[in-house]
């Protein structure tokens, strides 16, 4: 029903989304000790797994939902419900991740929320959180006008990649900040770009790289849910078949 | 001619993009010793003044020539040569912003290209130059089809609008890493928020806000140049002239 080339781009998403999971995770795991829950920089590890893994990949591809053709024929609430759940499921990872980052402060004693980098990223969890309850309050409750809704939609997608953009922002001036830390006394530091170094940087550029696919197709391809009644006439569903 | 709110939101953008610049400008003048081009530190300086004057505020100016009514009527020749010769003149101020930090790494005998907010940095450059020289080769040069045309421009404001967001990230990580530098052994750390901190971290949620309103003017507000003949039945010019 739908063009092999979105699915083939679904793939490359699929797959750079589970190269940022797995490098960060690695990272984590092999350069900087694992993880624990228990107060320690083990359970701060958890922190770049978390905030990767929900503000960034599922994040993403929750925003992609209805960029799927299965999506664009039959009832749209399903699909709604899948967008909010799993946005939902995304923000819990969010708040996990820090929680990890806050709970670690406070066992060594460090402040809160003095970077920029931290400033940065509360921001873009609040604006998620306000996005979030907007979406649910507007898309999914039944009151909101079929007017309100097409008035607020534009201003949705267009906030909901700016979140993503912000996202990526955090987590690329996070990575920075953190190797910066760690190899500060290292005995092959930064400057000298160690291993650890070249693969973190390396997870940064996959962050980009995933974020800015997935904006391409949130809102520059033309796989997008034809407006009711466009569908014969203007969409060339089955003329993708190929 | 024009909507009264689109002249508002230039003004207000106008603002924040001198703003920007003033802050960043201040930051360097008052906390970090001034300006000079002698490969010290104070050379250093010039590097964040021009990145974000060049690929911010003058980039993201450029980027919305088009969506000055003004340039909706008459020919549209005089508007592309203003669009590119203002990115070449951003693509100017990086170049020079970037001799800064090179040459000033050479001086102290500091490595060049290690950090991620480096890689990140230079790969938006050379897009940057890639996007310019693609849009003057095809948009600027007479030897490309209409239809040619038609088919990169999605392509030209979509990658446009990722190399503004890629800048700010570059932007963020830096004021991050360049805070953590400075503030390391000094009496107020980073970590107590001293008031060179305080504002430098302002500064760069000031360039997030600059870059994010130039992305809705960009891709979300209804202020486009509308296509040819379309102008009297479908673009509310003169109804907007309120």
């Amino acid at each position: 029903m739908a063009s092999g080339r979105f699915y083939m781009t679904c793939m490359v998403l699929g797959s750079l989304g589970s190269m940022c999971i797995l490098f960060i995770t690695y990272w984590m795991q092999y350069w900087r000790g694992g993880f624990a829950w228990d107060g320690s920089v083990h359970m701060f590890n958890w922190h770049p797994v978390l905030m990767i893994s929900g503000m960034v990949v599922l994040y993403g591809a929750a925003s992609l939902v209805y960029r799927l053709p299965l999506s664009w024929v039959g009832p749209k609430l399903p699909w709604k419900v899948l967008h909010a759940a799993l946005h939902l499921l995304a923000f819990t990872l969010t708040v996990v991740g820090l929680v990890a980052v806050f709970q670690f402060h406070n066992h060594s004693k460090i402040s809160h929320l003095y970077s920029l980098h931290s400033w940065l990223g509360i921001t873009t969890v609040v604006f998620f959180a306000c996005q979030w309850s907007l979406g649910f309050a507007v898309f999914l409750l039944p009151w909101a006008s079929q007017w309100l809704r097409s008035l607020l939609k534009p201003v949705h997608v267009f906030f909901g990649a700016c979140i993503l953009s912000l996202s990526i922002t955090s987590v690329i001036s996070g990575i920075n900040e953190k190797l910066f830390f760690v190899l500060k006394n290292a005995t092959k530091p930064y400057s000298s770009l160690p291993g650890e170094a070249i693969f973190a940087n390396s997870t940064g550029i996959l962050v980009v790289t995933f974020g800015l696919l997935v904006l391409y197709i949130l809102l520059a391809s033309p796989w997008k849910r034809p407006d009711p009644g466009t569908l014969t006439d203007r969409q060339p569903l089955l003329r993708d078949r190929e």
